[in-house]
């Protein structure tokens, strides 16, 4: 199997998603990615683990892709040596009427992770630039003062838009979060073999909704938003990564080995000493157990 | 290995806390114990898929114990299969001054798990009526209007106390909670094992916590209020269950089989079908995809 350099991945200067794979081969069939898959799962649990402990720094891991893109079933397998305890993973649908009575990034902002935690979000607040640009006229139910009218949405409230999102990023970066941003980049052939499939397992089709067909149709749209996301919000503390989905396995693969291999980086992740104080008396504690 | 009849552990009748096992040999050693657990583990995992996408039920998970009990690695080990997707852990410390300001079943509502999804209660309400009935000064913080000292505090108070508990769980159980409440007993011989090991281990001694030992000299009160816990608590749609917790590996594997075979006779969850309108349509959405 081949050794993959996970800055290939990172998004680092101005692209054209068209340029962008959605395919990689990593001369590995679907086992042998499982394999590494598992291992890298495993590291990445006792940094999990080591970091709850520690207890200073939190992981944001956001996630996003068109429909069918695999984020789902990614977070399972890519997560899956992780302690329950100490990982919470949000999935942000369509706003609440709570959600909508307060700012674009509010919902986030009460979801981020606590020290030592690792978050996922499942769909991000980028879909606030996403599918809300798509359909602006979804900005109409967030009763801003300023916005009146699908008129009043021009290229400086999405100027806007972004500044607030890498602004909000860069304070959790600066205040100890750790931020990745992945990208689930699949073809749009690739995206009808799935929709396909889901129609023809019966097992499957409750996941189907005509509504996917919709958006389907707006694909173009979406690919130009998710161009000028990638372009607009990369930053070296909350860097995107381009993942090729066309293959699930291969995806989570390189979606892990991205996680490690920087968040090895961090050597001052170190389970806490006991207080000097408590050091001290540590053959007084144990005496007065053995001679209760 | 024994085959185990889980109603052997359910708290069905008056107990004395000094006649539950704390020990049991269910002839299998660790690695047959990890292998059963992780079997389990698996078709638990299966259930919670489905669970999620039934969006009906959600389960809650209590756990309690003394210090040591093992209640972090139960958790770690009987969930290891799961989808980090489904699955919410709280561990409830010290009230904040937030939650403080409000009722003491506050931040255990807003914790609950949604439907779909299994929620852990890493320590749970039931401090309310152990940790404070131990401490009764720890009332004061809670700032009720009648309760203004310490002598305030009779035996109507926890009385009252409890019934405010078994309505709210009556109450989630009668909107779609499955709730399951564990006991981790351990012998105070094996406590004091668990913190001398602690302290002999220098990877380990940052878990201890000299209060330890303030808080097992109180053993025996602690005893007396697990035994009203269990007496007053224990009910057919909230059920209390023993787990001998001596052996950290027996106990894992006990309580997963409980949930697995309780939520094996939830046979009402599946998963949802193609609403009727949609599955007319799926030749043509087909069609569609095909004819693009």
């Amino acid at each position: 199997m081949k050794d993959i350099n996970i800055e290939d991945f990172q998004i680092k200067s101005q692209i054209e998603i068209k340029n962008l794979a959605t395919k990689v081969d990593l001369g590995a069939d679907k086992k042998e990615l499982k394999k590494a898959l598992r291992d890298v799962s495993k590291d990445l649990a006792e940094i999990q683990n080591t970091m709850y402990a520690h207890g200073k720094y939190s992981v944001l891991f956001c996630i996003q892709g068109m429909d069918t893109a695999g984020k789902d079933s990614l977070i399972r397998e890519v997560f899956k040596e992780f302690n329950v305890r100490g990982i919470i993973a949000h999935s942000f649908k369509k706003p609440t009427e709570l959600e909508l009575k307060h700012d674009f990034l509010w919902r986030h902002y009460i979801a981020l992770p606590a020290r030592g935690k690792f978050g996922i979000f499942n769909r991000t607040h980028y879909e606030n630039v996403l599918v809300t640009r798509v359909h602006p006229e979804y900005l109409m139910y967030e009763n801003m003062p300023d916005v009146k009218s699908v008129d009043d949405v021009d290229e400086a409230f999405w100027n806007k838009r972004f500044e607030e999102i890498n602004n909000f990023e860069k304070h959790i970066a600066e205040n100890g979060t750790i931020i990745f941003k992945f990208f689930l980049n699949l073809s749009k052939e690739e995206q009808k073999n799935r929709l396909l499939r889901r129609l023809d397992r019966p097992d499957k089709q409750w996941k189907f909704s005509s509504s996917d067909l919709k958006e389907r149709k707006l694909w173009d749209k979406y690919q130009d938003c998710y161009e000028d996301v990638l372009n607009r919000s990369s930053k070296p503390h909350a860097p995107w990564f381009n993942i090729p989905a066309d293959d699930k396995a291969t995806a989570r693969y390189i979606v892990a080995k991205i996680l490690l291999d920087n968040l090895k980086n961090y050597t001052d992740i170190v389970e806490p000493e006991l207080p000097q104080k408590e050091k001290d008396n540590i053959g007084l504690y144990r005496e007065q157990l053995e001679n209760e």
